[in-house]
């Protein structure tokens, strides 16, 4: 394993980085970011995994979230993925935003057309983690929590609910919290994943934790009240009833007059930053 | 004086908005950023202007440079005008990062081609205060300080000094302190303000000072020492000598292992708004 060097910057004492290397989960060139914090010497930062939305790239929040600040202060490592295999040349796999590159949806397709590129489920739990474990001396990788935005949201909660104990903390903003009951879902997942929709429930969020999957923590969700995709495609109380029913603790806070944007996000990044850290320490 | 609104989104309990109107000073229609602060009511905010630099818009602060939070905690608005006029349909206006559109260099250009359209200058100083004035009740316009990134920070200590008492502070990052003798400049001012080079003086902050030009308060820049302009565009050295031959007080300081780029900004936005909060309250 090796990787490519794309740019290093200095940025609040630690260093803003993107790199390239060839992925065996997606079979072919994937593109991350990492912002390492300062650290003293011989000291090793936890890794904090952000996962973006439809559209977004691996440069996305590292550039509107704000959020190199807040883990310069806290220690924290901030691991960025692409949303999805590019370049791909699979035939519907460009030119749609809710489908394909820019939307992989953080699960390992099954269907013959998207299997053998469209897996970032096991880049993200698997393959990537491997790769910071090699390439990285300074970050712990064995001390790792997970967050995302939209259909990140979706692949944070999901990925932390399937990996008891590989993750300290999960949280989300306007997360897609019922992928099977939601537009983007139901266009998606037939594609990647076949017309079987029992095979759906593994990537649902609301659908884990109503068939018995529990996440030994909070969830952590904030969702602003004037998001434009909050009524068809985010529907947080799908998560919250689950949640209720199933003894799992969800913190879910509306936010008043906010959308779907980053400008959104970057307003509350310092709280879940400290909240992640205080389960990172 | 009307304008249009292209989006308004809240940030930080503030509304971060962008708008569209016709200028006269620059002939077309121009857009800007203003973040409106959280505020009591009845309360008005105080004006920092941002200048940015060679290829950037009026976004590109707003959403790379992370000032909105302590922006919104001090109680300051933040305006961020495009850096020229756009669509001017002038010979040799685009298809140079350097030059023209995207490089309107903040001065009133006087050479028959860019006079017309090229008047960035009178459209910061004059024209958007104005229209501010008007069109956004919220601010106190009569509080103004400025600063800016490289080609903006040639603005803002070129426009700071030529209207004493209009600016109660200003700062800069990387800024080009002596356009006459950098090449960014020896190729701009000609094609703006023609061949005679004592017309130049009036667009070069170094320059001012020489010719006698005080600003009441301390030049703030801060400058990464791997910018890799350092040495051919942007000469602190000049500006630092001109200040101690004629009495300026400049606050100079450079920053180890930081380059040209908004990584650079965001690491240390927050001093500056607390500089220009001072000179504000």
């Amino acid at each position: 394993m090796s990787i490519e060097i794309i740019s290093e910057q200095r940025c609040f004492g630690g260093t803003q980085g993107f790199y390239r290397h060839t992925s065996s989960a997606t079979g072919g060139a994937m593109k991350f970011g990492v912002f390492t914090p300062p650290l003293a010497p011989g000291a090793k930062a936890p890794v904090l995994y952000y996962l973006a939305g439809l559209t977004c790239s691996e440069e996305t929040f590292a550039i509107k979230a704000g959020a190199q600040r807040v883990a310069a202060e806290l220690g924290i490592a901030l691991v960025t993925p692409d949303t999805s295999p590019r370049d791909t040349g699979i035939d519907g796999a460009t030119g749609d935003w809710e489908f394909g590159e820019g939307a992989g949806f953080y699960l390992d397709a099954t269907t013959p057309a998207f299997a053998p590129r469209f897996r970032m489920y096991g880049y993200v739990v698997d393959e990537l983690p491997a790769l910071l474990a090699t390439q990285f001396p300074a970050l712990d990788t064995t001390r790792a929590s997970i967050f995302g935005h939209s259909m990140g949201g979706h692949g944070a909660l999901t990925i932390a609910l399937k990996n008891p104990g590989r993750y300290r903390s999960v949280s989300a903003f306007a997360p897609i919290v019922a992928p099977i009951q939601a537009p983007w879902g139901q266009k998606a997942f037939p594609r990647y994943l076949g017309d079987d929709r029992d095979a759906w429930r593994a990537y649902d969020a609301t659908a884990l934790i109503e068939d018995g999957v529990h996440f030994a923590g909070t969830l952590l969700v904030d969702q602003g009240d004037t998001d434009k995709f909050l009524a068809t495609q985010l529907r947080p109380e799908y998560l919250e009833r689950a949640c209720r029913a199933n003894g799992q603790a969800l913190e879910l806070r509306l936010r008043a007059g906010y959308d779907h944007s980053y400008w959104f996000i970057q307003s509350f990044i310092e709280d879940h930053l400290r909240h992640h850290a205080g389960a990172l320490a």
